[in-house]
């Protein structure tokens, strides 16, 4: 197989003239952003531990009766460390040291709220179809042994962190869950969002391990801005990020784990129309690497059986509600992306379009709850 | 002001080698699209006429119980022809005869269902919030003379014809809509769908015009496949595309009349994020050129008065359930996208992706009847 290539951008840097490349991504990308500088504390971390850091600064917006609420957001991608052929307890170990070296370095860079990739303390096992080895690196999403690391984390650097792992829940009949996990910048439980959507396409095998979420659309208040997470296959349903926005959320992370094949031409899609027909930023984070798994599996797709899932892609971005987004990290190494966003933004984009205002939530309400009965009509004109 | 370019693809296929280009539209366009071939009749006709005639044809979706449901679609962009200056009679009829001559193209190309632009009977004046002489400009959906001379073109063709006009409702109070005729290709006027979501941004003044529309979201069965029409600014709203996607829909048109500045970087994203999160086909259409109005007019924004609304930058494109897309046609110049699909592609992407499935519609339609409660408390988690 061909070399992955490493981004999109890379490609149309090297190639286009700097007049047109500036056209290219204004049609691609929006309103240009300000790069981010970073101390040499932190440079030098990311470049020790093999970490693409990159920063982007989005549109202020200057109101005269409310100060600016300046954030900074880190958004980490990574591969697995350890083959999925070693111990659970290694390759969770090894996670565990990895995304500390990643988390130093948003320490380091001023992230105020942090999120990991979807399921990061595993391999996306899922498409084994294999219940075990896999289903033990469920652990407890308020005491387990990730929460209790993260917290740590949380306290030190004073950062809300978004923690997306698989979750066991021991109250409710030891179910296992696709959950984010929310700390606090005080080191606190805030609570956690479960996946609302689990998909049944390629090698998503993620229905045979657990059920759609049960957590609703609940939106975070912390002391840096309200957050709300949509896990992965969440990012389809234009409905779900709208519950959300509806709810109050000021930023929507998109923790997921994706290959090139099925998903890349709609990855810079859904999380950036989300984040313009919503008003909120979004924070598109897609794991990197390709995982092989002990066993061979097929695919469901006329091929040979193999052992490894596809590239993960990374490309992980954010984008504004003015329709500006970054560009997004590597297609092929660990990176972490971070935003400097003016959550003030939201509000003066919703007054800008309107889209709040106009969205005419009765009628979809009404048309809804028609649509659902077992002897809808729809309205549809014959000749 | 330096002159606007051609399109983002000439600019790409201008500097990037073969290789890599492939993979930039693989990332940004999904699945390679085929071109489609035209007659010598219909390409000289195109040349004659100074429109740009591009074609491709989506995947196809091979069954073995239900038949190929091949559709050639057509989307028309262009520009007003006369000065807004000139008499409404005379601006009228110059874009009936423009519109016949682009209506023959499609013919030669074998479309069997055309739409047109937005308000295509005239230039969109509704930035100068003047009511006169504009608003002549509306005529009845069911037999004016725009509708007429559609039913003859759609006859003549055999194609069903979607015609966007400014409708004036002499039953109901004289009032102004913005409403899509669908003529059948039998020549009868099938009915008409009108803009759900009227904008309130920039100097898109509509809402000085006419109010939200009252016709639901209809989808009308032709003899080619089931249609709807989501007008202009209601692709800014998922919920507004759902809606057509649960009544059944297999392409939606988005008739459009946009500017650069505030929407560009949008266009590519909303329309086609509707038609993977519904499983259809989108067609959006948008204006170009530059129209320039009589009296000097603002546009709130610090600006001095003038008398343009900026440049309309085309871009029409269509996109497939699968998440490719066309290219979009020129920013600068009158064209017609023909675009060949199977329909059954819809029915096999919702096999494949499963989005309709999963859409868990009765938790959304419980959320948002909650949501529009007066006294709704957000699930809004505190520490």
């Amino acid at each position: 197989m061909a070399a992955e290539v490493e981004s999109l951008e890379n490609i149309l840097e090297k190639h286009v003239p700097a007049d047109e490349l500036k056209e290219v991504f204004r049609i691609l990308y929006g309103r240009q952003l300000e790069p981010l500088n970073f101390s040499e504390a932190a440079t030098k971390l990311a470049t020790d531990r093999k970490v693409e850091l990159k920063g982007y600064a989005f549109a202020k917006a200057p109101m005269q009766t409310v100060a600016a609420r300046i954030v900074r957001v880190g958004a980490i991608q990574n591969k697995i460390v350890l083959p999925t052929t070693a111990p659970i307890q290694e390759q969770l170990e090894s996670l565990h040291r990895r995304l500390g070296e990643v988390i130093d370095i948003a320490g380091e860079s001023g992230v105020n709220v942090l999120c990991l990739q979807e399921a990061w303390t595993m391999p996306f096992a899922f498409c084994t179809r294999e219940k075990q080895p896999w289903c033990e690196f469920a652990e407890s999403a308020e005491n387990g042994p990730t929460t209790k690391l993260m917290q740590e984390y949380a306290k030190k650097y004073n950062m809300v962190i978004v923690s997306p792992i698989l979750e066991r829940d021991e109250i409710h009949g030891e179910t296992l869950h696709n959950t984010a996990v929310v700390i606090s910048n005080t080191g606190a439980v805030l609570g956690k969002s479960r996946k609302n959507h689990i998909p049944r396409v390629g090698d998503f095998n993620e229905s045979t391990y657990y059920m759609e979420g049960d957590t609703g659309h609940k939106v975070f208040q912390t002391q840096f801005g309200k957050i709300a997470i949509n896990i992965c296959y969440g990012r389809h349903h234009p409905q779900n990020w709208m519950m959300y926005g509806i709810n109050g959320a000021e930023i929507v992370f998109n923790p997921s784990a994706t290959v090139g094949a099925l998903s890349e031409p709609m990855w810079g899609i859904e999380a950036r129309n989300a984040a313009i027909a919503n008003s909120y930023f979004t924070v598109a984070i897609n794991r990197v690497g390709t995982e092989h798994f002990p066993n061979e599996f097929t695919s469901a797709n006329g091929q040979p059986a193999h052992k490894d899932f596809g590239h993960f892609y990374g490309t992980s971005y954010v984008a504004a509600p003015d329709g500006s987004r970054t560009p997004g990290l590597s297609r092929t190494i660990d990176g972490l992306l971070v935003t400097e966003m003016d959550l003030n933004l939201c509000r003066q984009v919703k007054d800008t379009w309107g889209l709040r205002m106009t969205q005419r939530l009765p009628l979809y309400a009404e048309s809804l709850a028609e649509a659902i009965k077992p002897d809808y009509q729809p309205p549809i004109v014959k000749e």
